[in-house]
């Protein structure tokens, strides 16, 4: 058995698979002896000593973990300024890091939590304090660079296309004598990877989603209304997808019924289809209905990509390994190997490559009239929401999720006052 | 073979199941040999003369749309006036039904079509037509009178429970930091069937939804909110599920508050959850998220319930029967003989006891403070979301749904001018 503890916490928005690659952290530290506590709520968990003894847990809710959406042991939304700002924070950490004998640490999130994984990291060589950390990919925007796609992003992309194509066979039905638009809001503040994978519910030019509004293009009001009106009168009716980031030329968003700006300084956004559905009705004179599934797309766990929930595994394992082995400030990434069949492996990226670095959608992902997908984006796409992976239900019709007992760590600190 | 067609058509607002219910009545009919026609877009098609040869219908299709969610041959919001105020329309909706020679007529609809069913058959009794009509029920909003419940219904409900949990689970990872309150808005103008149904994500006073707002009770802001500020200071976090058709104690619908004028100066479309959140964001100062599920809910049939799905098709096979049977002016409706174990039965209800009666939720069903269900509405709502009954997926990750061809019927009348 190693000596030495393995630290693992989550952090940022949760998704429908970060629990699997929990899940699979804690199978694979057992299979190699590794003692594992995860940190309550991320990184203020061990911040405030807040630790919970996961090698505990009964291995039933380990494996139960795998198919459980949301994030088991709490996720933060909370950035590390740099080591001069935040120097009482940074002490304070390497302090909870000493007395728990913590010599790996595991951060899954997205591109603040790489950030926040590399800064770590270089606080331990600062203090030479030996601390091996590794960063673990997730988040349903798609955006991390260097991996070729995101844990947690295949099941909400496979929610976004499954839910757009049920509402299209709704609307198709309806539009007679009645609602003859539908808009579907997707999340992505600055990338449109989400609204592009709702394209893959259709195929020809009159299949639903016949609009998609990418964040990559600039929303021009005129312009979609007449494509509305077009597609209204070709087709009978016409089902819109609008990532929740466009924006028009000016740079304003579309909507910000959200108002405010979250703990990492961004704009709270939330209200897109609201407003394209006032504008449908008000400028159109069509009835036109919405949705806004927000959490419902990254938490629908009930309908995993089963592309996704292995990635998710395979990230989980990999990363165990990668800390193991000594591989200070990497992250496990997926790359792919092959379109057709599709094949990925999992190889170590340096999470500097990673952290404060935005991917952005391929140009050529987004069709030259800026209301669709390519070739090219549905080769990249349709292997990422791939196979089903369905919870178990119980008898009384509901997934069997399950929120682990957490057994806390005794602490050998004083309070922390920060 | 007996002699004569028999037309099938569907109408209202379209379910996940309402095509199993399709599915039944055409597998029904060809076990029967029975030739079935299928209105285009409800009563409509019968009154444009717009029909579907439904016999000639793909065996493979038939079968396939007992898992495709919308209506495969087109609804409508259409209601006939009386025999008086309508007459034109009548004297039509006969001449094509001899034109087919229609001896059987299933309408597949909520409170609206059992009406139109039994003004038709006044119609033809009237006018001295053979015609054996019959009601399908069909209705997520389960308010339809006789049945115990309604097919589409048990299907919506567990879309809904199962999404609140995961959305839930979200939230209350993210609480520490970010979001503490999740409102979530379910359909129901008039009764919350689907806002109780929520209820069975959770079991104790602490497991989401904590708070449940029904139709049937008077909105109350402050004492919401307080309740709300309540539940977040004691769980850490809130999850808030509203029936669409809330009203303040003057009447007024609470989505209607939602109505204002954007950042832009345009209408922005309502909404129950959006105001909530907006006032749960204002005058408590929490941060705050909410979802609009809207067609999602009532399309979801990836999420159907078993339950649901082999009543829908067992009041297709029914009406068929009763069709055959001669029983004019019934509707097939489900009647629970035992709660645990859940067993039903069909039996056939006289059209007028249906017709314009809207079935309400009963008063011991809501907790006595209001914001929550009571074990007597868990023992009727929990069989009826039980069992999972997947569509099949292809390759792709998508469910393999289905458009069948669409057998236009040759006209044999000159075009309707109504």
């Amino acid at each position: 058995m190693p000596s030495g503890t393995l630290l693992y916490a989550q952090s940022g928005g949760v998704t429908a698979v970060i629990n699997a690659t929990a899940s699979a952290v804690l199978q694979e530290a057992r299979a190699r002896r590794v003692r594992v506590l995860a940190a309550r709520n991320g990184i203020l968990g061990a911040l405030r000593e807040d630790l919970i003894d996961a090698s505990k847990l009964p291995i039933a809710a380990v494996r139960a973990l795998a198919h459980t959406p949301g994030g088991a042991f709490g996720s933060c939304r909370h950035k590390l300024g740099d080591l001069e700002t935040d120097r009482a924070k940074y002490a304070r950490l390497l302090d909870v890091l000493r007395a728990h004998d913590v010599r790996w640490f595991l951060y899954n999130g997205g591109n603040d939590s790489a950030d926040t994984a590399l800064k770590v990291s270089r606080l331990a060589r600062a203090f030479d304090y030996p601390l091996t950390c590794i960063g673990v990919p997730k988040t349903v925007d798609n955006d991390l660079a260097v991996t070729d796609c995101c844990p947690g992003f295949g099941s909400a992309a496979k929610y976004t296309a499954v839910s757009v194509r049920e509402a299209a066979l709704d609307v198709a039905a309806m539009a007679d004598t009645s609602t003859k638009v539908f808009v579907h809001e997707a999340m992505g503040r600055h990338a449109g990877w989400l609204a592009a994978a709702a394209g893959l519910a259709g195929q020809g030019p009159d299949d639903a989603p016949q609009l998609i509004l990418f964040p990559e293009r600039v929303f021009d009001e005129a312009d979609f209304l007449a494509n509305v009106r077009r597609v209204v009168d070709r087709v009978g009716w016409c089902v819109v997808v609008a990532s929740e980031g466009i924006r028009t030329a000016d740079g304003r968003f579309v909507s910000d019924a959200g108002g405010g700006r979250d703990a990492f300084g961004h704009a709270q956004l939330g209200g897109v289809a609201a407003h394209l559905a006032g504008r449908v009705k008000d400028a159109l004179g069509l009835k036109v209905h919405w949705a806004l599934p927000d959490y419902l797309q990254r938490s629908a766990r009930h309908l995993a990509s089963k592309t996704d929930v292995d990635q998710a595994m395979a990230v989980g394992r990999a990363a165990v390994r990668f800390a193991l082995a000594g591989r200070n400030a990497t992250m496990p990434v997926i790359r792919r190997t092959s379109d057709a069949p599709y094949r990925w492996t999992i190889e170590a990226a340096p999470l500097e490559q990673v952290a404060n670095h935005e991917k952005t959608m391929p140009a050529g992902f987004i069709r030259r009239d800026g209301y669709g997908i390519t070739a090219a984006a549905r080769r990249y796409l349709e292997p990422l929401v791939r196979g089903e992976a369905p919870p178990p239900y119980g008898r009384d019709g509901l997934p069997k999720y399950v929120t682990p007992p957490q057994v806390a760590v005794a602490r050998r600190l004083a309070d922390w006052d920060g």
